[in-house]
């Protein structure tokens, strides 16, 4: 998606360790024009799917999944991150490594909010180790439900993440897919 | 707001300890379509305010403030919960007690996101004691930006946390207030 690479060449900073920072435009600081465009391009990749529900997690995917629910007609359902007494027992669980945080927490999502016959889409706004997407792979598939695929905003594809969770048999459709980054030479792109 | 309240009595519940759960529209499942007429509602209602800014605070607000900033046409900046790597240390703070979670807890917005010039419209889901849009009211008033007010989609009318807010000066539009609620009894609102 050429609008998302320019604005990632534009607005994005690379720091030490891998880290591409976009948090003025896609998870701290938000563009919404941006988001509709990214909602359209998810919903033409995915056109002839029949998604049923929109799945992300807490928190910067969930205002990429609202916008994008909007062109697919359906609910969004974020996993939390952590048990509230506002959740009953009666969810669905994984574990995620995060990247950004260097720590492992549960997700959860509430049994009566997927069911078998859903047609699941999982979006996110970023791919690296893949640990997010295979956590919440794993509920989809103990909730019985159809996984459609998922889609991502940045793939860091120079990490094990994308072809980790290709190979689990899932559709992955990555936006903007970058090969290498480093300060000096800034960003290259998967053609 | 009449469809919001419809909706409230029809799908929500009331559990012990003054816990009303919504988590099947609102903040774990989310009725896009709901969303988008809580947006215009809150455009309505903020009209005349020439807003700059949607500020929230994740993960719950998110996908509301993200609709609703699509009538408003402009970004949104969630307030984070924890610090994290990615986000450098040039930061405004603010402190948080977390009615459903029994804890304290830091927030931050990178100051390069709210500027003197906004004007900011503060959006979550819930008022309650107050604590969270408060916290978020401090951010702003850090910045030296202008806070037009706060939409706020369910206000807990019973609890002391509108009364707070409003007396810190901020104008506060919640589209649902509830007086009283309990298991027996039901919900009733303030008209």
């Amino acid at each position: 998606m050429q609008l998302l690479k320019d604005r990632i060449i534009k607005d994005g900073k690379i720091r030490f360790g891998n880290v591409l920072k976009v948090d003025s435009f896609l998870n701290h600081q938000m563009d919404i024009e941006l988001f509709s465009e990214i909602g359209k391009e998810f919903k033409n990749r995915f056109i002839e799917d029949e998604v049923t529900k929109i799945l992300t997690i807490e928190a910067s995917g969930i205002g990429i999944a609202c916008i994008a629910a909007q062109y697919f007609k359906v609910p969004v359902v974020f996993a939390k991150k952590n048990q509230t007494k506002n959740i009953a027992g009666d969810v669905y669980t994984g574990k995620v490594e995060s990247f950004t945080h260097g720590r492992t927490y549960d997700i959860i999502v509430a049994k009566e909010f997927l069911q078998q016959e859903d047609k699941v889409l999982i979006i996110d706004d970023f791919l690296a180790n893949g640990s997010a997407l295979l956590g919440l792979t794993k509920l989809v598939r103990d909730a019985g439900a159809t996984l459609v695929g998922a889609g991502i905003v940045i793939e860091k594809g120079f990490q094990e993440g994308g072809e980790l969770v290709r190979s689990h048999g899932v559709r992955v459709e990555s936006l903007a897919i970058i090969d290498s980054m480093n300060e000096e030479d800034g960003l290259v792109f998967r053609n």
